[in-house]
């Protein structure tokens, strides 16, 4: 069967088969750190919605299992190889359709990268909102697929804010089209926010309808602050949202990350920053505030870090701004440079943040592990990166351990095990846990809806590790 | 067995159940002007959860229909008794539960009006952003049963982009929760989106948690303007959208409407506003401009419309702004008060706005009506009004047929037939041939899992006409 598999694909798709031995192998991974036990049976690259529905075709008559992949850099083992599959990388699928201004949407393929589009957009002074930090590697399809959010979304939404339609190919190779090429509408089910954020278990994303928006422009201004500790680091936080303000970016880095950091960075590069000196315990604030109003949103932020007892550094011009954010943005090259990080991704209401900082503490004290974190304090959406010896692609049952641990804490603190990664593979044993009886089997259903011989990446979301 | 079920509900919920005949006929309207051709079987007025759980498994262990009301707002019958069935009204549990000014939320009860929890969010400097015409008489579960509009989506989103999580009494009387108290969580398929406009179908919402922002403050600016026709009109709406601005508010009146808004509101009301002359053909549009930025944002508008050949009225006061928005809030008052209307509620893309107002005067003519026309031109959506003779609860043949019409052109302009109002039952005939095949199967597909043996408001969407 399963040559009759291979040979089928073939037939269909010629070239764009391979059983190539090193292909093959590289689809066992994503960014998650994370390493599949198997290589699959069959890496398409599929060019075309014909192509995607030919697979879905062979694989539906053949009972194959299928595992969409795009740009490979999801967080959660959301896209890798599995036992027996084809994976259907439609990273191929590049193009972007069309782009209306008068209807401030465009159309694209999944595998067009959210940084290319946006590139394409910035002369038009239109933008594509959804911000995840990888969205210079991060395909659209993938985006939408896992509801991806980042650095923007406490002002500007995640991804399903963003998406006004989509064509999905069904498991059994029918093209199915959802939403609207308008804002409003609400004609039956929202199968357009159904499909984002399910990771290719329902269908095949092939062409997503998105919602642009009018680029932000004036002023951007950028307020950095150090505290005494994460405590008072994360009450200027909160104080900051019951002030009613609303920065487009509002990040918080914690002693232990912000120390890999200043190593990773080095001396030079941290002059006149709030970290060339750096005492023990500081943690490190950045909002960025946009748009008209930017600079009196601004100077209220500075005043309330000051008033809580930060050390603040404003600034107004582009390149000493870009000097602070890139502190931010040096935490996961920082911490990938030393060794295997599994990054975690819950998130808890915003007044939750302390509770769940000295959580993080009392856990990795416990388990022997240090968790240098970094969060969306706007949102509330922290990552614990769990750093450890060991090898690439394992990790090791302390480990997971300490994260069950702490996907615990979140969920009791009234949050989330993931908010932006999703649970791919990697976090399934604990979805049943978070969602209750009733969600699970309610979702379940919805599963077998879509997908009633279980073709559609299998074990993502609702499989039962081994 | 009717009165079995009545003795079961009887027992159960006591004074709560009522079969009185007035009260029942009550239930047999919306604000659509349809009126069921029968009464219920019985009306409960549910106090609590508890309540709607009793109600909900008497229903399922009898095979009862149940129909879940709110304000009784609706304008697509979607909450209106149909045979053997239990009206199910929650707005009795219209208890605030909970704002949290720190994670920025409010847990509510679903028959809390939308005005009213705007009311006490005011003084702590909050907002709940979903803004239907109707938010001074329409409930947050009528909201979030139909994914309410308004005049703000475009800059401020539909319900869907403010609704955290639900709780909802499911057609077996489980109670199931959905989503997170943050803005953030990507753990299974967003069932809280899914139930978001699944109108009465798929569970009976008892409690939401809802997203609050900071209240937007500053000046805000109105500008006005009178042009020759409608394309002209469109046209200014459309450049505005080119300029990248994206004001609060942007509303159209056709001809016909601003004739029957003028008579309605006199020469007084009218003196000092655009609509003191009023020349034949002529249309209104209306901008509102809010926040940081207001006043440039509101200048360049009025720069736009006066470039295209509007004359223009610019409004920095509260007083003569509220002249100007009286207007446009009095259109439907203005119909009203002169015989029998069927609100129609299409959307299309921004772009073929032009068309879609020609196409609505041509199938005037056509089918001998008036459609006097109001659009939220900011986002595409048209409320076309058709006006005739007849008895308050019908509508006539002739008016469906030009509504047919209507719907067709719509959808193949790329737009639907509901852009913020429902399918309820006036809308059931045209779903199918909007979403096509697969997609109306999956969608019953989905309502199987919630509601397998049907009492969920059977016949609300998904049904057909006899």
């Amino acid at each position: 069967m399963p040559h009759d598999v291979l040979a089928q694909l073939t037939a269909a798709l010629g070239t764009a088969v391979t059983a190539d031995a090193a292909a093959l192998d590289a689809t066992r991974e994503d960014r998650s750190g994370w390493r599949s036990a198997v290589a699959p049976l069959a890496l398409v690259h599929a060019a075309s919605v014909d192509d995607v529905q030919s697979v879905l075709r062979i694989a539906h008559a053949t009972g194959t299992p299928v595992v969409p992949r795009g740009a490979g850099t999801g967080l959660a083992g959301g896209a890798i190889a599995s036992t027996g599959a084809i994976v259907l990388d439609v990273s191929r699928m590049d193009r972007v359709l069309e782009i209306s201004e008068a209807d401030e949407l465009a159309v694209v393929e999944p595998g067009v990268l959210n940084g290319d589009l946006n590139d394409l957009l910035a002369p038009l002074g239109l933008w594509f909102a959804p911000d995840p930090a990888s969205r210079a590697i991060s395909s659209i399809g993938g985006n939408i697929a896992t509801n991806a959010g980042g650095l923007l979304c406490a002002k500007y939404g995640v991804t399903r804010e963003s998406v006004l339609g989509l064509q999905v190919v069904l498991a059994d190779g029918r093209l199915l089209r959802t939403g609207h090429r308008t804002v409003k509408g609400v004609t039956g089910y929202d199968l357009t926010a159904l499909m984002t954020g399910s990771e290719g278990t329902l269908g095949v994303i092939v062409e997503a309808t998105v919602r642009l928006r009018p680029a932000v422009t004036g002023e951007v201004v950028t307020v950095a602050a150090m505290f005494p500790d994460v405590e008072t680091a994360a009450a200027a936080s909160a104080a900051v949202t019951a002030a009613r303000l609303r920065p487009a970016m509002l990040e918080l880095i914690d002693a232990a990350g912000l120390a890999r950091v200043a190593g990773f960075l080095g001396a030079a590069a941290l002059a006149g920053t709030p970290l060339a000196t750096l005492a023990p315990g500081e943690t490190f604030l950045l909002a960025q505030t946009d748009a008209a109003g930017a600079a009196a949103e601004a100077e209220a932020i500075a005043a309330i870090f000051a008033g809580v007892g930060g050390r603040v550094s404003t600034s107004t011009d582009a390149a000493s701004g870009d000097r602070l954010v890139a502190i931010r943005r040096s935490m996961h090259p920082a911490l990938a440079s030393r060794g295997q990080v599994l990054i975690e991704d819950v998130a808890v209401p915003r007044s939750r943040l302390p509770e769940m900082f000295r959580a993080i503490e009392r856990i990795g004290a416990e388990h022997g592990l240090e968790i240098p974190t970094l969060a969306h304090a706007g949102d509330g959406n922290l990552h614990p990166n769990f750093v450890f010896d060991g090898e690439p692609g394992e990790v090791p049952e302390h480990v997971w351990a300490a994260a069950d641990a702490m996907f615990r804490e979140a969920v009791a603190l009234g949050g989330t095990l993931t908010g932006e990664h999703g649970v791919g593979v990697l976090k399934r044993r604990w979805l049943a846990d978070e969602l209750g009886e009733d969600s699970y089997a309610l979702q379940r259903g919805i599963k077998a809806v879509f997908d009633p011989t279980g073709i559609l990446n299998p074990g993502v979301m609702f499989g039962t590790d081994a």
